[in-house]
């Protein structure tokens, strides 16, 4: 399963396409899009969709993963950052790519088996699990591979009790 | 000029279309965008681009104007609203319409010369200057006339004074 995880952000967006099953997984392509400040912003909305929609066309994940609540500090950051998230859910629905979200705690407790883990942990884990020479400089780029991973772990799981997929 | 406001929103989107300049203004299409609730997130967003796509394809507005900064309650309300406003400027930009954005004071003040008006006198200022039989139902509706009545009366004024486009 072929499982691309975003992290959405007005000023940085990370991805990461994760591929495997729950005994193994291998990371195909990761970064993070950035866009400047100076630019407009329905300008920068356009590059995180165009930056998204290129990875779906070229890479045709079987899923799209995100963390959903997002958490704000205040109504005008949640305001950007569902900005870029709708973008971000719009490219996934035009690339015909189902949408599969989890909340923080979901993606701590299967990544590291620990749901109140703390950042640094989880990219521990990350680079540990993927077998990546560092961790990935960008928390965001750790963030979307480990939203990627929780999908993968979380889908074999219900494959193998025999939920829906 | 031909002007597009638009006040997005994750249930009601309203939309409307007005051409003219400062001195006579008619209202070409208006309307409401709905999504239910029970439809997933993503295809709600969906169907929010595609509407205002569609009506951008179909008469190509010299502008897009919208609200901003948004008024939310709280974090939530923000990432719905945030959702919904980030595919509804992706469907500008993808026409390649620029976009102008006034805050709710210049709205209020621009179309009704207060700028503490209350909803019901702009909504009956939108009835009165585009020759309406009676307020749009919406307010939604109403909202999106009463924006793209400003920016066609500030562009107005602009031009008039000699400032840019």
């Amino acid at each position: 399963m072929l499982v691309l995880g975003i992290d959405p952000g007005s000023l940085r967006t990370g991805y990461g396409l994760v591929e495997g099953n729950r005994d193994l997984v291998r990371p195909l392509q990761f970064g993070t899009i950035i866009t400047s400040p100076k630019d407009p912003f329905p300008h920068r909305l356009q590059k995180i969709y165009d930056g998204l929609k290129g990875l779906i066309d070229a890479h045709h994940p079987e899923w799209v993963a995100l963390e959903s609540p997002f958490i704000a500090k205040n109504v005008q950051s949640a305001f950007k950052l569902g900005q870029s998230k709708g973008v971000a859910l719009l490219a996934a629905v035009h690339g015909g790519i189902p949408i599969a979200e989890y909340t923080p705690t979901q993606v701590k407790s299967v990544v590291t088996g620990y749901g109140a883990a703390e950042k640094r942990q989880i990219q521990q884990m990350v680079k540990e699990t993927l077998g990546l020479s560092e961790v990935p400089k960008s928390p965001d780029v750790a963030d979307a591979l480990a939203i990627a991973l929780c999908h993968i772990y979380s889908h074999s799981s219900r494959k193998r009790l025999g939920l829906s997929s």
